[in-house]
């Protein structure tokens, strides 16, 4: 159904033919994880496996036929198909630099279209099944924040914490984690993607970990920051700014709210409380089968929101050498207006220690 | 000094700039994790990193110039700077297509080279401080292993599994997974790359689990495959052959041994079995920063190995529908000839249940 709802948006685009070759997208049109290059025309979907996935992808792929190719015969492969359809617009999601100049020069008269649009116009709103699925994968990682809580202490170190958060997401069914856990503390919160190193956690550290488990695919996306013992007032400071930026933010998710407008929401207040220039990324983006998708919330994003849109809301402050504070939610735009997926405390915790 | 080696393999092959985009292959050269795109020219090296990674690249990065970026001028800026160099031939290991595609259209006289080649000449072969932290990745999936074999019985689910060996490899200092952690098990195993689901483990299967970790960014591979209850005759016939493959081209890995022997001696006599047609993947893979690297044990690779070389070794069965066996370890070719990194006992285990 999928698959057909995509040759629907082709016909409309003037798109002949589709190469996808992005594993979270084949995944989603066919339900393989197997494949490589799925080969998209109105007769008969074609996906092309690698030979040690041929087992998996015939036993998985719906909708469409399974080929198994040697990397030494892809082109040719892709090649033969496409003189089938002759079309005159091949879209393409994503191609090796190689196959992209090879299918250029064997088919001059076709226009190669490098464009995910109608792809992502189908992936960004999830389906009834798809937010089951991405409410678990929330669940999940407020699981693995409660697990991070628990031992957070005076000389604990940053892998030991990722080890524990990993641990009790997957115990609790997650097949995965979302992306490598970064554990932020100290001097090193001040990086907004630090990993994880075996410094030791000590009194008066901010901490910023960010999370997320996958879900039969799904992905989600959490941020909390804790301080060990007390803040100082600058702590304070910065984390009331995150905070109620991300609060005014999150208010404002709904239908036609625009990615602009929801980050210039977060900037303002953190400008005013005059940490702009500390705030060194966008407000958020779209989660699903992909931990970065469209919709995306940033100072230039003319998204405008829809329902069934999951995006993270996740302002922060970092100030080199200091540290810094982020807070962030993987929120969905339900039925019943924005819905938070990942609900664990916003509370800075002032752990004891 | 790795960077000036890098000038000095460019003069030799007649490339005057290089444009490094892997992640790994720039945290190779100047220590980095933040930045995006290593110009590497004889004046002045530069990294380009996006906003959000500046203050981490600044003050990781070594023997380069560091400077931030926003998406909509990453082509101007590498313009401005390949103009500075007025080079001849441009190499590059990968690149966004717009950005190749602007290049080329940019600069018609310039020779664009997509080859990785000179990159790989020295990253294949480790020095001692990577050889060191080789053995600890090696260590610590030997850990993640015996993880799985004390929690391995009838009714555990696959992500239980996953969960255990997450955790043991983490809290013994890996700052994430090599991979994401693959579980086999029954009919499941055999699918060569099967990910983790909830299935249940029951008396009878076979589950083969294929682990890594990550250990100050260097990687490891192992693979064991174990039988719930006592094996059939065609399970250990199938366990026999794969085990009696590795082990015979375990032997041969040596100095000037070329990949396309290697994976032969493997090959033949998993053939001799009657099971060639179920070994659907080649024999091995480089491992180092990335999990899959040169040089590559396949049947056409041309690749002899020489000192500093880490790969792995893994032969596998699999038969659709009833399962399959792979047996893998990482070795590293050092000083005193092979070296297992990943010591865990090839046996099959005979679980009780």
């Amino acid at each position: 159904m999928r698959l057909s709802r995509l040759m629907g948006l082709m016909e409309r685009d003037g798109i002949d033919a589709y190469i996808i070759s992005q594993k979270s997208s084949i995944y989603y049109y066919v339900e393989s994880t197997g494949g490589a290059f799925l080969l998209v025309n109105p007769d008969e979907p074609l996906l092309l496996t690698p030979k040690v996935d041929y087992t998996i992808s015939l036993e998985q792929a719906k909708g469409c036929k399974v080929f198994p190719y040697t990397r030494d015969r892809v082109l040719e492969i892709i090649e033969r198909e496409l003189e089938k359809v002759n079309p005159k617009v091949v879209g393409f999601d994503d191609l090796p630099i190689e196959i992209y100049v090879g299918l250029k020069e064997r088919f001059k008269e076709i226009e190669f279209r490098h464009t995910s649009g109608i792809i992502w116009e189908m992936r960004k709103i999830k389906d009834h099944r798809e937010e089951e699925l991405m409410r678990r994968a929330g669940e999940l990682a407020s699981i693995g924040m409660g697990a991070i809580l628990e031992n957070l202490r005076e000389g604990v170190r940053e892998f030991e914490l990722a080890a524990e958060a990993a641990h009790s997401m997957m115990m609790g069914g997650a097949e995965g984690l979302a992306f490598p856990i970064s554990i932020a503390s100290g001097p090193r919160s001040a990086y907004p993607h630090a990993g994880v190193t075996d410094r030791e956690i000590r009194r008066g550290d901010l901490v910023t970990v960010d999370l997320g488990a996958t879900y039969k695919g799904y992905k989600s996306d959490i941020t909390r920051t804790f301080i060990v013992g007390r803040a100082t007032r600058e702590q304070a400071e910065i984390y009331e700014a995150v905070l109620q930026a991300k609060e005014a933010a999150m208010k404002e998710i709904r239908e036609g709210a625009r990615g602009r407008d929801l980050d210039r929401i977060a900037r303002d207040i953190i400008s005013d409380r005059g940490y702009a220039e500390y705030f060194v990324h966008s407000l958020g983006h779209g989660v699903g089968l992909d931990i970065h998708e469209p919709p995306t919330l940033s100072e230039t994003s003319e998204d405008a929101l829809t329902r069934g849109n999951v995006v993270t809301c996740e302002p922060g402050i970092y100030i080199p050498g200091r540290g810094g504070v982020r807070i962030e939610d993987t929120v969905l735009l339900g039925g019943g207006g924005a819905e938070r997926l990942t609900r664990f405390a916003e509370r800075m915790g002032e752990i004891c220690v």
